[in-house]
């Protein structure tokens, strides 16, 4: 069975009906909760992963309708064991029921049918967990990719690979040249070739690559190099890339690319500039902030795009 | 804060104790799962987790004391949703209650403050999954590598990284040549550096590497390029690697390497030679299978072993 509408598709519309090319990284940390929320014992998994469901489902309140999807980092949930996983599986489904697009940033991969599994575990709405996408490691190689793009396939689903990572390491290997161009290149080729038979009416497929904004230059060519992926762009804000940095990412249009802001818009409370809100919001002052911050970096990155499309 | 006894010597003493370098991989799927735990409705992931943990922990105390270590692989209990961590967490600590050791692989890596929640995660027996090791990627370069390392340190844990891969498809980047050597044998390096610092008695460090038993040639190649990092060989058995193919991975003294067989062990009420065993344990045939079939493995790889140091 192959869905109607994919997920390249689905996640233009979602951009143009929110007018954002914003995605909100979902990275609770315990020590960096509001006060309210921050329970008194920090090593007390399930009361933690309590202070996250509320915590996540509150910034999902704050920023439903301004952009079009959250990215929550399964690393922080999967540090609070079996409680954690049930509240991120909680936020998934929160996120969904408010109209937000889900990545679940878990990097997973493995080869044959655990690859298989890992697919069936994430993607699709039928799915355990319900995402709309997947983040996905390409070390194991092309027929450790093939199974995700199957499932993209089947229920109009996405992945973003790791092509060109936002850290200093990162090119240890992806930056090696080879004779057949640089890893991080070629990793770009098998995107495009798996994503070319599943291209929607927008220009794009289910099968998308990670940049980060740390890598302006690269983050252009692999525009260029990858026409038809949507591109997730980690690194903006807390990381150091700024939005200028971005501006490459997208296509003529000013499309094809979300830009993740995790700290700066969820943490955004600690930020001096929003502490006026604190007034009129009481309590919820980290959801005004967060709010305000995404409002902030819509307009930093529409002001990049408007220069891109003119 | 230094664990007295690192990763490296606690696997190398497992082994020793046990006289075994099996690894037996806990890779349940519904389908294949003996006819007497099989829920009649394969889609209600709670009655399946139920039947995954039942299934799991007969095999864990089938082998327990014939092997050193087991690996659960994460991809499977994650298809489950919730319900499937909730038992994959009862697992590893029903494998510990039974001095086995746990692997968990589930091929975990990130960047930064998200790879250190990853080891915060899983590695030592005070983190929320208490596991001894977890399978790592390694395409994010050093800097994602050296969170795992230092954790290792810190709580006598281990990682094994991805070096090179059982699949047929993992060469497209794994083999790539480059100035500084293949790809595989870049990582490789780096694990060798990165386990330097923490070596233990037995010779051997927490930082081990995943080296497929389907190419034989490039496991003697590593076994000589890593001498101090424990090898973990996947492809045993159903993936077409015998028992002289493994040969290259062990150390003069038959030692440093576990060779991980799942299906062959846990599913080895299915396999023809085991059918005689029906009789004697009726409905839990299943789990005298799997000890025979272990029994089996530790034979075939002990003679290996000995052959390899005499």
């Amino acid at each position: 069975m192959t869905a109607t509408v994919g997920f390249g598709d689905r996640l233009d519309a979602a951009i143009l009906r929110t007018n954002s090319v914003v995605c909100v990284g979902l990275d609770p940390r315990p020590a960096q909760l509001p006060a309210t929320l921050r329970p008194a014992d920090l090593t007390d998994l399930d009361a933690v992963a309590a202070a996250y469901e509320t915590f996540c489902i509150g910034i999902l309140d704050a920023v439903t309708n301004l952009v079009p999807v959250v990215k929550p980092q399964a690393a922080f949930f999967e540090e609070l064991g079996p409680a954690g996983m049930t509240v991120l599986a909680r936020v998934i489904k929160a996120a969904t029921a408010r109209n937000l697009m889900v990545i679940l940033d878990g990097k997973r991969n493995d080869i044959g049918t655990t690859a298989t599994a890992y697919a069936a575990a994430y993607l699709g709405a039928q799915s355990a967990w319900g995402c709309d996408a997947l983040t996905v490691s390409p070390y194991l190689g092309r027929d450790s990719i093939e199974p995700f793009a199957n499932r993209c396939r089947e229920t109009a689903s996405g992945i973003f690979v790791l092509v060109k990572t936002s850290n200093p390491g990162g090119g240890y290997l992806q930056d090696q040249s080879t004779a057949a161009g640089k890893i991080y290149q070629r990793v770009a080729e098998l995107v495009t070739e798996l994503n070319q038979p599943l291209l929607g009416s927008s220009g794009y497929g289910p099968i998308g690559a990670v940049v980060g904004a740390t890598y302006p230059d690269q983050l252009r060519e692999l525009r260029a190099a990858m026409p038809t992926s949507p591109i997730l762009i980690p690194g903006f804000g807390a990381q150091g890339g700024a939005a200028n940095d971005v501006a490459g990412g997208f296509d003529a249009r000013g499309r094809g690319a979300i830009v993740n802001s995790s700290r700066h818009i969820i943490f955004a409370f600690e930020r001096p500039e929003f502490e006026s809100l604190r007034d009129s919001s009481g309590d919820r002052h980290w959801q005004a902030a967060a709010a305000a911050a995404t409002i902030q970096m819509n307009q930093q990155l529409n002001e990049v795009r408007r220069r891109q499309t003119t």
